[in-house]
């Protein structure tokens, strides 16, 4: 086994420059010999700043490199099929940072190319590696609350994103931008989603009418084993990024999710008060690295990655497929096999 | 203006014991004159012990004193109907505890009986008195949160009911029964409900099958106005007596609710801890005494009820569209005025 | 045994008033058949609105009664030890709320009449019968948190009593009147205290030295068992009600009391954030009648008042102690059975 | 104005080495050019693994680097003196870890060679820079609670150390080894101590005595402005590392603090629960490097050090009168100018 996975990191916007900080610094086995931008003076500029050997404006170049065991895909969404299929193409090892794509057919051809490569691909949904999330995973395994018969979770970001970003053509909208780690977890605490319905409407913010997209939506699913959940979310939580889920078992309930952001509480005449979490980087960052982690380790371990190509489109499908109940005003069937979707007759 | 209500009270099992107390002991404005219940020892003892007047054994024997302003109706709900018209045809103030009836002809029956009448008819509904509930409303009405866009709502009981009370025959099931008190507050923060889906199951009570109920349900739920919201409830809540809502507004959210019952907190080397809630009555009994406070009030200064008839009506449409609608697997759309729901074609 | 023990109610101030009702129509077991305060035209509308005999402005008068088992004393400290000595000379039950009385030469002679009497007598600590600190002291009787070493309390009061009533020489003073609770408390969790500490000054309210009392204080206290312990005091609570008690044992850590008065949350952009309790009442209501029930159930049954004359002389004895320690700025050493305290040297 | 700063570490156990990592990877003003332990190999190995370029057994040697701006000390407290009096003859830039020295004589020879020197010094407090106590801070700074005027401070460890950690002769006891802490937040956020009171013993650990030290503590403090606090401390926390503080102003009170490390809570039959913070590092390592960056920020842009080396040097003072106070059970008075405590007569 090796000791240390060579990596070249795609992609170095916000989230991108941090994973080259977390790889490089705070996951030893992990060794950064490469990264990719679009902007080759940032893709220099990080590359000198982090000891890294090589700068490319093109992935395709990067993927050249004999001496480089695995991609970390962090380029817009619009990117990760080309990068995906090239990489495996390769033989590379592959990270790939959510959503898989937007379109279930480019999803299709990621899976198919790297099924016929054999090579290992981990899925990015980092909120499995929240240690929230893990605790409760690990007690529900451990059978702590018994049978889970309902899932529920709650998304919601502090203000509206720009019209540019949410637009459904890019995001994906709503469902699928925000909806997809609710759908992740959703499968993974539960299993596969045979029903949806899904109502929806722009409630806060007038002006995503232009973008023809919504604000606010709440999805019901059922799930392959009979079991129920719900997922609401919204573009307009106003008072803080807040992410919550709670799972009933025959046996007890879990909580997960936090609101507070600072240790301090002030107390007034007016009341009782504190402070409330930001964004997802002041919830997730911790995550990002664990993730991160996990990936390198089970990479160099040859095992099986933790979140798998199939978790990526099979949440894909269950965001497409909430999306176009909402569009339908009508409950939606899924086959995950056939990894179809169909208005309910 | 009267001073004093005077009031018989009709069924006297526990609620109906503990509203003569209430009546009679902490609402200066109400004097308990009769009561009445099927069993006639027990409205005997019940009237010495509190030095009430009268004691009988069929409602309409106490109707007839003249001396009795106002009937408090506590008795089994298949006895809703009759002592409803006969009271109104008496020209009797009417306090109904909820649910109005089972069949929404019999409620049909009874608005009718009341508008006829013109009495004055207060609808039970205790949590609307609740001090989180009637807190949450007042900032609501004060524009604190903007104006509320979803509503989501859970409850949760700590173990099952008998058979013989859950049967659907008699509790009008899950929907109805624990529904009831959660479409109200619903209809109450958001208005009327236009559109509905259910799923549920029985997922922890296997025996809930041999009378045709479930034991967890989802209701999804469109408004009037275009907002949407949710209500998950449980026969497995096991931990506790679990009853929450929270309302998302355009300007900031109000959660109500809590789950601790004595002021204690444990820390051990396992965890900090704390007890739960245990039932209904150790959450709500303040608001039970609140509610008739109101309704002896309102009554006394002939002002509007606070809970209508047409409340009582409308949450028992609600619960039988969301019935219908997890029997049929489809959804069900709600014509208010028509007080009918049909499927969704 | 007798199923009702019969009561005379000596005070009729807001909580004398609150008695009576409690008495009167939450506790079987009592009848009041008698009150008696020096404003006569109160004491007869009590009567007449609670259907009691007999009305007296002369304590004396009222001990006259033979019909009358019981005399329960919310009259003004001052008055206390009058009302006791007769009260014992009649054989009369007694329940005495706090304070005993202000001097400790009083409670001695108060300590000897019940004695020489041999009649029941419960001394009114309310606190002991709230639902957190009785569960509080069952869990620590249960061995659930070990032996406890450490005793810390915290009370609180939202704003500054009027001059007139903190005046010392009628309230004692800020240790005696707020703290004789917490003394009681850390004699009942910890025994009794052999060495203590105060530091307190004028933190808050300057007018305060117009009464020659403090506003803030801090007592550190040694008890016999040479565990360790410490309350703090407040006249500026200024945010609400807070009265907090934690004690730590070698097993385990307890956490006794809250801050919130209703149960909702409000999320918005400047925070997270709750009400406060606004005083007493609100938060030891409960307390006041789970009380009076002990005393009525314990005074019928013969059995041993659960807290005694003792323990309210021992809880003055501390407060006596605690002040000279802060007049004098110095060690104080208490020795509880010749119920004297004297500077350490 | 340098734009990094060039550092060697003296001492590389667990927190040192963690220094190492913080400087080189998160703190981009800082770089480490050399390191010295005891422990040649492993001074050796973690140069090689950080790109450090020098490394020794002796911080003598590396003092004489010339490259070298700044010294960091995190090595055993014993060799604080040396080290400092050594850095400050070279004139170089001094962060060194609480406690600054065991001994007071030793505190005041280091004080006077870096006031002699001229040189920056950070003495390391990293509660200051804790998100809760930073923020804290600035609200009492903002005017938010008026003038504060009563600081309570708790810390528990979960553990007792081994008795070789803990003995006196090495520690300082546990007044001084706990406490330097709360003594220091005392300061910062109330002033100068002029009066102490400790009362503490052998509660939980029998085996403390072997080592003539104390498990549990609570000390009295009079303020110079005449304001009041407590601190208590335990080695038998049991449950968690428990470290709050809470401040009362005028206008209101600021509480800091927490005591769940993992964001999920459980609901179960027996209650609700969650975990607790396990040690300092779980608790406390964002501090520490947030104090870091103050200081290598401070240094480089040569303003003054947020924590003063005299910082250190009263915090120090301030332990050593608290356990004279337990030790002589008396009060015992500071004069913070002449750095002495005494006896008060």
């Amino acid at each position: 086994m090796n000791t240390q996975l060579t990596i070249g990191v795609a992609g170095l916007g916000r989230l991108g420059s941090l994973y080259v900080d977390y790889l490089q610094y705070q996951i030893p086995g992990a060794n950064v010999v490469a990264v990719t931008d679009a902007d080759g003076d940032l893709a220099s500029k990080i590359a000198k700043n982090h000891n890294i050997a090589h700068a490319f404006t093109d992935h395709r170049e990067m993927l050249e490199l004999k001496e480089m065991d695995a991609v970390v895909i962090v380029s817009p969404t619009s990117s990760h099929r080309d990068i995906v299929v090239d990489a495996a193409a390769k033989g590379k090892i592959i990270f790939c940072e959510k959503p898989l794509s937007i379109s279930l057919d480019d999803a299709a051809e990621m899976k198919a190319a790297v099924e016929k490569a054999g090579v290992f691909f981990h899925m990015g949904f980092m909120r499995r590696f929240d240690r929230g999330y893990s605790a409760a995973k690990t007690k529900i395994l451990n059978g702590e609350i018994g049978e889970p018969i309902v899932f529920k979770a709650s998304s919601r970001d502090p203000y509206r994103p720009s019209l540019e970003y949410a637009d459904p053509k890019k995001s994906g909208g709503l469902l699928l931008d925000m909806g997809i780690h609710d759908f992740d977890l959703a499968r993974w605490f539960m299993g596969d989603v045979v029903e949806v319905y899904t109502i929806g409407d722009v409630l806060a913010f007038p002006e995503m009418k232009e973008i023809h997209d919504i604000d606010n939506a709440m999805v019901s699913m059922t799930f392959e084993s009979g079991t129920i959940g719900t997922v609401d979310m919204s573009r307009s939580g106003i008072y803080g990024y807040d992410i919550r889920t709670e799972i009933l078992g025959t046996k007890g309930t879990i909580q997960i999710g936090y609101l507070r952001e600072t240790p301090i509480t002030v107390l007034k005449k007016e009341g009782v008060s504190h402070d409330t979490v930001p964004f997802f980087m002041e919830r997730f960052e911790q995550s990002y690295v664990i993730q991160l982690k996990d990936f390198v380790e089970k990479a160099l371990e040859q095992k099986e990655p933790s979140v798998t190509i199939e978790d990526g489109e099979r949440a894909l499908l269950l965001g497409h497929a909430a999306t176009h109940s909402q569009h339908k005003k009508s409950l939606v069937t899924i086959d995950n096999k056939a990894m179809e979707y169909t208005l309910k007759s």
